[in-house]
């Protein structure tokens, strides 16, 4: 069998990176065999063509493909007529509901120092991505209300695969890692959104409590530790403790800014990989975006989609090779011979992809 | 003349930390007369009497009070119905518009590795803060919205006190450092937020490009550097090139969440001051919370709430007496033998409250 890969490079280095993720999954072994169907979108396209995220794009991923990976796409400083981001409807055109950000730290590098483990499931389809503007003038100027939208169902589907994602995590360590308890934390804000974000984190308590009390006491969730933290606090502890997090929970645009926060903590963007996840449709999406002052230099570091491209197979259920993806990346780290600019390195693109698809069918 | 001054020591470490404030303001040389006024506030005040925030404070801050120093409040983990917070509420009530929260490593400690010397000059009254919430239920559960504003107004004074902070910036630095530039950056989330964060950097641009025009290039900004970055690459880079920020301007959410990023970098929140201000009123107050977990038990971190009561000193025009706590302040952090645990010290609250004093009235 083969699976139809939807390729959108989208914009910038999206162009020089989503390639060698290319490369990687044609080459692990292990791997399904793919077929890769170019696909346009990204705001280059809407330049040249007038839409960013052409239907064809969107029917040939609905009823055409198996699954997908995304470059990164450029944001217009100014508000540009009818332009409106690519991204951002895919995730919710596909329902990819879930937006799965693993930072991992490699030891035996300086990570060792603040050593991050943590997974972030942001959810992907409402709050204040819903993007319901409206802007009226008044006596003393523009007025303009955004409306942040939390819905009950949404924020038990993500919770759920919070939950699920931390029972994946315990078995993932069952050898390695016998003693690992997994911890959910919820990011909100709800004492001051109490109603939005009050909601957010009832539902997501609401899928823990309700399957203890339908197990009495003895369910599949009971194993994993419940927290809670406020989104600004989250920020300021994932800098300074960052080991006390482990899956974190949050809405969409706190998810966005807590994942880049732990982006930090592993030495750069250029490294962080995504998966837009649905029930059965899986993305691959580096964190990093366009970066159009490095792009076409051959300087971009394409380690975040690789193991984006890793993160899609590991949802797609073939662990194996994505552990091989994995386990290569994080060597080719350890060894500093290899690595992109943006980890103090001089290796090109290329260079760095070849190391590690060497470790890979070595 | 004596200065009215509004007590609200409200929950938690609040009332261990504000009588600091307050000893330190009655004996620092050159500080004016203060009579000091006890007013209520807090959660644990709306427990006993159903109100987080009597009339009486309200009206004796804004008819009796020449200036106010507020401590810290805790917040409920869930909705308790009649509760709202009010702090939140105060800033509101009094039009205290900026909330302003310098973040400045101290040189010759370890944040020397990584220096910041930013201050984050958060909207302070509408965005999400509107508190204008709504729920419903439909079909598949609750759905439920937040109104996210933000008027042309708001963010037009917001902008303008951020290039006058500059300015104030500046000047002060005017013997010290005579090339500094001061820079604004503006940050916002326009990529996605394209009306009411497009609204906030046009606006705020729109203060600087006004001055220039009406002065035909030779305006009062014409020395500050303007920028923007997008709130979640914003948190990255703090993180990892702190220098590049200096005076940062921010609806009032992600002012909220950035200032916490920044306070991770110099050691601990305890460290951090703020100030709401109006365009003639000012209200200091620590940006760290009210610590439930360690309150009463007098190890709580005095420097935030004094370094407050300097911060309401320097923007009512009292210089002087200001610079004169920082000194102190910053010497003590220095000498590093009365630090309170949370920066690995063993001193009490009182032990570092006295070790500044000493400095002062040296
Ligand atoms: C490009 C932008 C719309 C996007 C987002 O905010 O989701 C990006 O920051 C991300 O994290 O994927
Ligand atoms: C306590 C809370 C309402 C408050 C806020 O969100 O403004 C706090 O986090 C702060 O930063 O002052």
């Amino acid at each position: 069998k083969v699976l139809r890969l939807g390729m959108m490079p989208a914009d910038g280095i999206g162009r020089e990176v989503l390639p060698c993720a290319q490369r990687v999954l044609q080459n692990t072994p292990g791997a399904p065999k793919f077929e890769f169907v170019h696909l346009d979108a990204g705001f280059e396209h809407f330049q040249k063509t007038g839409s960013a995220l052409p239907e064809e794009t969107v029917k040939a991923l609905k009823n055409d493909c198996h699954g997908a990976m995304f470059g990164s796409v450029s944001s217009p400083s100014h508000k540009v007529d009818g332009y409106s981001s690519p991204i951002v409807k895919l995730r919710k055109e596909l329902d990819l509901y879930a937006n799965i950000r693993p930072v991992v730290g490699v030891r035996g590098t300086k990570d060792d120092e603040k050593f991050v483990d943590s997974v972030i499931i942001r959810e992907n389809t409402e709050c204040l991505y819903i993007k319901s503007e409206t802007s009226e003038s008044g006596p003393d100027g523009q007025v303009a209300r955004a409306i942040r939208q939390i819905t009950e169902k949404a924020s038990t589907r993500i919770g759920k695969k919070a939950f699920e994602v931390a029972l994946a995590r315990q078995e993932l360590r069952r050898t390695t890692q016998p003693n690992y308890t997994p911890t959910v934390t919820i990011c909100h804000k709800s004492n001051v959104l109490s109603v939005t974000d009050g909601l957010f984190r009832t539902s997501v308590r609401g899928v823990y409590e309700k399957d203890a009390k339908d197990n009495g006491g003895a369910g599949r969730y009971e194993g994993i530790k419940l927290n809670e933290q406020l989104v600004d606090s989250m920020v300021y502890r994932l800098f300074r403790e960052p080991e006390v997090f482990d899956v974190v929970v949050a809405p969409n645009l706190y998810g966005d800014i807590v994942s880049d926060a732990a982006a930090a903590l592993v030495g750069s963007l250029g490294l962080v990989p995504s998966v837009n996840a649905g029930d059965n449709f899986f993305m691959g999406e580096p964190v990093h975006g366009s970066a159009p002052d490095i792009a076409g230099q051959g300087k971009a570091n394409p380690i975040a989609s690789i193991r984006s491209a890793a993160l899609m197979l590991e949802y797609m259920g073939y662990t194996d090779p994505a552990l091989k993806i994995y386990t290569a990346v994080d060597a080719v780290i350890r060894e500093g011979k290899y690595l992109t600019p943006d980890l103090g390195g001089s290796a090109t693109t290329t260079e760095c992809e070849e190391a590690i698809l060497k470790k890979i069918t070595a």
